[in-house]
């Protein structure tokens, strides 16, 4: 079929970005986190290689934000994730798995540790909200839960430190890989992370005033303009060639920790109380996860947007399934993500993939990509 | 600018009925709870003067189910709806808005209870699953929580109870509404509700068999050719006609259930522990609300999309904002709800409507249109 178009109504939300994002002529939008997010604005492929030549602004708002604050807020957020907490300072960004009380991966968000007892858990397309806030009910905890009016606009690419630089002043350059700081623009203090969807480096600052984001927005593309910035969004290749996992397509809640390759985030050493321990512990027990995320090249020109798993099998034999997939232009094959069992997730072990245009030799690899 | 495309991935589910429904020549989509539902086949008003007079087979697979069960499964349901679930029986639809202890609206499901100690909510677009299974954690009841691989497929228009006679026989007739029944077909039992998210009567059948689905799916097709039947979607402008609320349009998290006009799902005197109660309690003492979900008609031969809430004002002065609005045909005006202040909700008042193309002359009606 042609490529269906998106009804859009207030359930989907536009963003504070939505005007520019359109004016600019967006080709493409998924919906995540109930919100809009541009995928295209001259194709993927044309994207790709911009982002990774050049820079660009990213409306990424519907990275959406819960907020935990009050005495028990680092409790709670430390109770839904099995990496160690209290290694995390205020200013510092934490990518960590959310995982519930049976080992399964809730959310894959970058917490940010405002405060001591302040949070911001910037998360994957699924509402945490509602988890921290029955969790919190459940325990009665002294927090409070609720999704504040933030959403991130990203600056990405290898031209994203100038640009920054131009736009926010020398202040970015004091700031480190997965830190964050308030710095001001036309009197308004934002919060900016060093931290982002692409490997090509960058920055999200949280937009807590509409008004105020569009100022921004535009003086970015104003202050790029002989740096050739353009409008751009997390890039399918890109993403996978740099080795990011997307929640809903790699993972679900079906799916632990361990099978989602996220094992350096499991502090089980940690001492600290969060609700997957039994569950993990007795996992690791158990001898570990029996299919895991793999990298998986393919042969062919290029391959079609996978939206439904593709079966990978070995001499007939099931080994797995294929999860994200793209041509990478640059490595000249095609790049995926498989969810791999343990008898073939060596690195260059030989399976096939099932694509729906028929089947493709293929071989597992290391992640990322490059 | 033009209709934008739906980037479609894994994340964005795909259901077991995508295939018929794009052979059937979808014209576009929505995301909801993170897969996908059809919006239009031919155009939203044709699909309305179909269903109107005809039947439709209608994937909505979308309407995720938690399913809630064990020891502790009636407990938590009732904790998480004010409606008094002690007066719904096994085999009983119900209505019932789940609202936190804040008093706001977390979602609008109906939900079935399957027996004593068993539940399927089945929730419009928020993920009710992570808060039920939030609050089962932190309180340590013994239920199990989930989201069981099942899938409404819709039997909605006036000729829906013939239809549903020819495929599912007899046993349909029984069959009271908002009540449901397992019916064979093909050796399996299906359960099968008259419910469904249209006014012109009908039935959902709960699929928890894609491939038996499927075959339920073409033989409503095939025994329904001489009554015309078609795929169908929920329809815009027959739910707002109807009076069918939508969960993240017209109402969301900010509103509590008396805003959103289900006043009379709030069984306070009910005696039943559940979690909102203190806050509804303390709404009731105050008052009542002081806006609220309410029709409103306005001039003009025909309206675009709600995709953002708009202004409504009486001499210049704001008195809420309409959040889904569609010209109706068949009342030969435009039709919306909105959410309206006290001081404006009297029927008849007189309001402007701040459309994207321009005001129009409205008034405040009752719901439902027609």
């Amino acid at each position: 079929m042609s490529a269906p178009i998106l009804a859009v109504s207030r359930r989907t939300r536009r963003t504070p970005f939505s005007p520019r994002v359109e004016a600019h002529g967006v080709k493409g939008y998924t919906v995540y986190n109930h919100m809009l997010l541009p995928t295209a604005f001259q194709t993927v492929e044309e994207d790709y290689h911009h982002l990774k030549r050049h820079v660009q602004v990213w409306d990424v708002s519907c990275e959406r934000q819960v907020e935990i604050v009050g005495p028990d807020a680092a409790r709670l957020t430390q109770l839904m994730t099995p990496r160690d907490m209290g290694r995390i300072v205020a200013g510092q960004c934490a990518y960590a798995p959310l995982v519930d009380e049976n080992g399964r991966m809730i959310n894959d968000p970058v917490i940010l540790k405002l405060a001591e007892d302040r949070f911001w858990i910037s998360v994957a397309d699924s509402d945490v909200v509602l988890w921290a806030k029955g969790i919190a009910y459940g325990m009665g905890l002294d927090v409070k839960v609720f999704e504040p009016e933030v959403g991130p606009l990203g600056i990405q690419g290898p031209q994203a430190d100038e640009l920054a630089l131009r736009v926010l002043g020398e202040g970015v350059r004091d700031i480190r890989f997965f830190r964050f700081a308030w710095l001001p623009f036309e009197g308004h203090e934002f919060l900016v992370a060093r931290s982002g969807w692409s490997k090509q480096g960058g920055f999200e600052v949280y937009v807590d005033d509409a008004e105020r984001g569009l100022a921004l927005h535009d003086a970015l593309f104003a202050a790029g303009e002989d740096l050739q910035v353009r409008p751009g969004c997390p890039n399918l290749i890109e993403r996978i060639e740099g080795g990011l996992y997307s929640y809903g397509n790699d993972m679900t809640i079906e799916h632990d920790p361990y099978e989602s390759g996220l094992a350096k985030y499991c502090n089980l050493d940690s001492g600290h109380d969060f609700m997957a321990r039994a569950a993990l512990e007795n996992l690791v027990a158990k001898g570990g996860p029996s299919r895991m995320i793999r990298g998986v090249v393919f042969e062919g020109e290029s391959c079609p947007a996978c939206v439904e798993a593709w079966p990978a099998h070995q001499d007939g034999a099931p080994v797995g399934q294929v999860t994200s997939a793209a041509h990478s232009p640059d490595l000249v094959t095609n790049v995926a993500f498989g969810m791999i069992d343990r008898g073939a997730w060596d690195t260059d072990t030989a399976i096939i993939v099932e694509t729906p245009e028929g089947p493709r030799n293929g071989k597992v690899t290391d992640i990322p990509f490059m």
